[in-house]
């Protein structure tokens, strides 16, 4: 199994599909192409969140802004997964809930093309990856084991007694504004409200447990606290996007 | 084989494949994941539109806006189709053009997720389902047979000898509005015009039987009257959305 | 293995896919379904870039404007691959790429509707066309060789030693102006600049390589001089849409 992901408008992704039928007889699995273009943290949030959901797979990942310039390809072993795709971090932090990491550099000979290494370099990466196996990684000629590759933290929240200082990591499509603090400070809270950066807002298990249009402090399927709104966008009712600070208190 | 709908956006919806290919060898095959948000109603008129198409399969759909909240999960058997999905009524139309309805309800034990029951409760249903097989629904134990499940229903159209009253169901992504009128209603009169709302609208086959940008009556492919504008937006043309009457006179 | 191309909102392609599934085991790949409606000409486009890239397959493409016409239904046997879809040219340019073209003429009984001929007569054509495979096409009842058929040319471009015209082709979803000028035009001149429409324009090899938000000259994936800009829009930079002219000179 092969899963595909990028920032590809259509019919990119296409050409990606076309590649790896032509190589392999691996199924293909789409995790999703309308990524927001060349943002490097939220794919690798989103890799984080969904990959662990597949089994033993070779995720082909394209979410590139460096794409022609000097940034090297990679190849990770994690566990039983391999992910192929640019050395710019987006593969990290899913590697890392996948298994121990074995890193790999991709060696790239002159491609078709300087301008989609997703179709010319990448996909067919992937493709030997999974005819060969993760444990026939290492005999790969075009992989050469590497210690140096580019990693990617997410920011870790500050929790207090009295409350928590946390950021907005990414906005979902649904406008749900996703956070770095866990879950488990609402824990013992459902019903009540919190201070959410100075306006109180109520905590809640679901959506569906404040009125169409009102505002709530949920956990959502990530095990995040949300910022979000029943049946509406909380971005917009919050005024937070990516990298905004969230203070709750208690 | 199991059909996905929802209307989540990605990458939601892989997380749902992730549990499915995790769990089944089952075939998977997308209808769409852009439905509006929790509108139960016209998910449930395009699933009776489409499901009718496919061989036997279970289709999981999860057009939910009662998550995490007491609406059941619920399984249906409908010939030899099954449907898994909330109990809100989204199954229902499509399940009575699929065959006889044999409903369970879905015993939910404490998910992953109170935000997510696509990944955490109706994927894994869904699995459990098609690994069973619709005769093996009965024995699977986290199935009870019941008889009380919510049910919806489409608006009748009023038909008369001089005219007919109906309403805009849904529009679709092309701005085509659809009507509860049956085609039949334009029968004998193609290549005349009809009085729709006090205005006169010539009756076509297609959309390429008028000019550009000009509006038509016509029959859609689901069978029922589209008030709509060849490569243009019926809904805006005629001025309605989903609900708004329609009155035919002839 | 049938490829799908159209430019169907959801659910549409769904139905489609029923049908094929209903017909056939064939393997579904999907192109794009989110073309830009009715137009012949980008979907053409399209097709003859990423097709190739496919094995030996079934092509299905439904861009069809004068649905419901009489525009004929045509399939095309291209080497050892096969297209089918409206006689509109969209197929030509695609199958020219992909082999030596045969034509047949897809005889159209009374189908199920005047308004979805995807579902109706092109997707159980694509279906018959698969299990009959390229060399049993002769002997299908429903397809008669012809050899009138819609034809597509793109514009050629003018070359001169001190210059080139040509014009855009499409716009991608990124926003990159693709034109008709072939990559060649920069040979030799990378990490220069070059007056375009009137502007002196720096040419790079990729579009990392200038500052995020400025505009390039850059090959792209298909081999043609786009008009960029790296991580926005070229068609906005540079004012341009499909049909307008390119003037560069060196």
């Amino acid at each position: 199994m092969i899963t595909l992901t990028s920032d590809f408008p259509s019919p990119y992704p296409a050409a990606m599909r076309g590649v790896l039928v032509s190589r392999t007889d691996a199924r293909l699995v789409d995790i999703a192409h309308d990524l927001p273009r060349g943002d490097v943290r939220v794919a690798a949030f989103w890799l984080r969140e969904v990959l662990p959901w597949f089994p033993p797979a070779v995720h082909l990942v394209v979410v590139d802004p460096g794409v022609g310039t000097d940034r090297a390809a990679l190849a990770l072993r994690a566990g039983e997964h391999a992910l192929v795709g640019p050395d710019n971090g987006v593969l990290v932090p899913a590697a890392r809930q996948l298994g121990e990491i074995d890193a790999f550099e991709v060696e790239v000979s002159e491609p078709g093309s300087h301008t989609f290494h997703g179709r010319d370099v990448f996909a067919p990466a992937a493709a030997a990856v999974h005819d060969a196996g993760v444990d026939g990684m290492d005999d790969l000629p075009a992989l050469s084991p590497t210690r140096r590759y580019e990693k990617l933290e997410f920011p870790e929240p500050d929790l207090r007694v009295d409350g928590a200082s946390g950021e907005v990591l990414v906005v979902d499509g649904f406008g749900n504004a996703i956070t770095n603090l866990p879950g488990l400070v609402l824990d013992g809270r459902y019903g009540d409200a919190m201070d959410v950066n100075g306006e109180d807002v109520p905590i809640r298990r679901s959506y569906g447990m404040v009125p169409a249009g009102a505002r709530l402090l949920v956990v959502g399927s990530h095990g995040n606290v949300e910022l979000a709104v029943n049946g509406g966008r909380g971005d917009e009712a919050f005024e937070v996007e990516p990298g905004d600070g969230v203070e709750l208190s208690w």
